[in-house]
């Protein structure tokens, strides 16, 4: 794998990244649901005391995937993790260890500061996928499922305190 | 529901929330697996830039109830959300508003900050919860599963890394 990196992004990765959150989520079967922009990715990762992170890999000086992260919380360790919203690589460069040193790259992070996991979530027809999170160690979380509160119902929702 | 109510955490709420955290961890019938103290929750309540989040609801004028919340991220809207880690009412106290009070305290939080969605994670036996949920017009994520990458395999997997 010669010519490849995982770095933080920058500034002037943002669009690039955004192009790349349209192809997965197109790899998703989902782009209709996405509505993501520059600016809202540039602030959301270069504005004040921003609470998502973003990784690039480079190969042949060229972006080819990302990550997002931003950090969950153990309650019953007491201590952050690392939660990974997305990690992409572009279908022509897989198979050459990218995903792997973007994964690599966060559990690394995970471990220098002592967080207690890193976490993320598979569509479960991504058989793929999931062998290649199982073979690093990941476990799946069965038995539980995220319910998700979002659009109309929490609009109503929310209105409702005083 | 005389004399109840919904408030951020204070620094002098630690030691009682670690109380109902086990508590819970009981009724999740994992108390084994929480590792807990008064001390790792004061730091990363109250610590600097704290990046997870307490409210407490009281009735009595006795703290009986808390969330613990931190902030997630929607790509595909480009915006925040908010991740629900922990819900608890003490059994007691249950039926009397205290849990729906917990939850719509952030959902109004989401409203007014304009995220995306507020989320949590519910045990596939927990039906009385997820009526709750389902009643407010929360949707069960189905389709997706949660891999978690810790303990030895986090280790192993983070030193691997150059």
């Amino acid at each position: 794998m010669p010519d490849a990196r995982v770095r933080a992004a920058a500034i002037g990765d943002v669009d690039r990244i955004v192009e790349l959150v349209y192809e997965l989520a197109a790899y998703e079967k989902l782009v209709e649901q996405c509505h993501l922009t520059s600016e809202l990715l540039h602030d959301s990762l270069f504005g004040d005391a921003p609470a998502v992170f973003g990784h690039v890999a480079e190969a042949d000086g060229v972006v080819v995937g990302y990550t997002l992260h931003f950090l969950n919380y153990s309650t019953w360790e007491g201590v952050h993790g690392i939660y990974l919203e997305d990690l992409y690589v572009q279908p022509d460069r897989r198979g050459t260890g990218l995903g792997k040193a973007l994964l690599l790259n966060l559990a690394e992070i995970a471990v220098r500061r002592g967080y207690a996991r890193v976490e993320w979530s598979v569509l479960d027809w991504n058989e793929p996928s999931i062998r290649f999170y199982e073979a690093l160690g990941a476990v799946g979380m069965d038995g539980w499922t995220v319910f998700r509160l979002t659009g109309p119902a929490l609009a109503r929702t929310g209105r409702g305190t005083g």
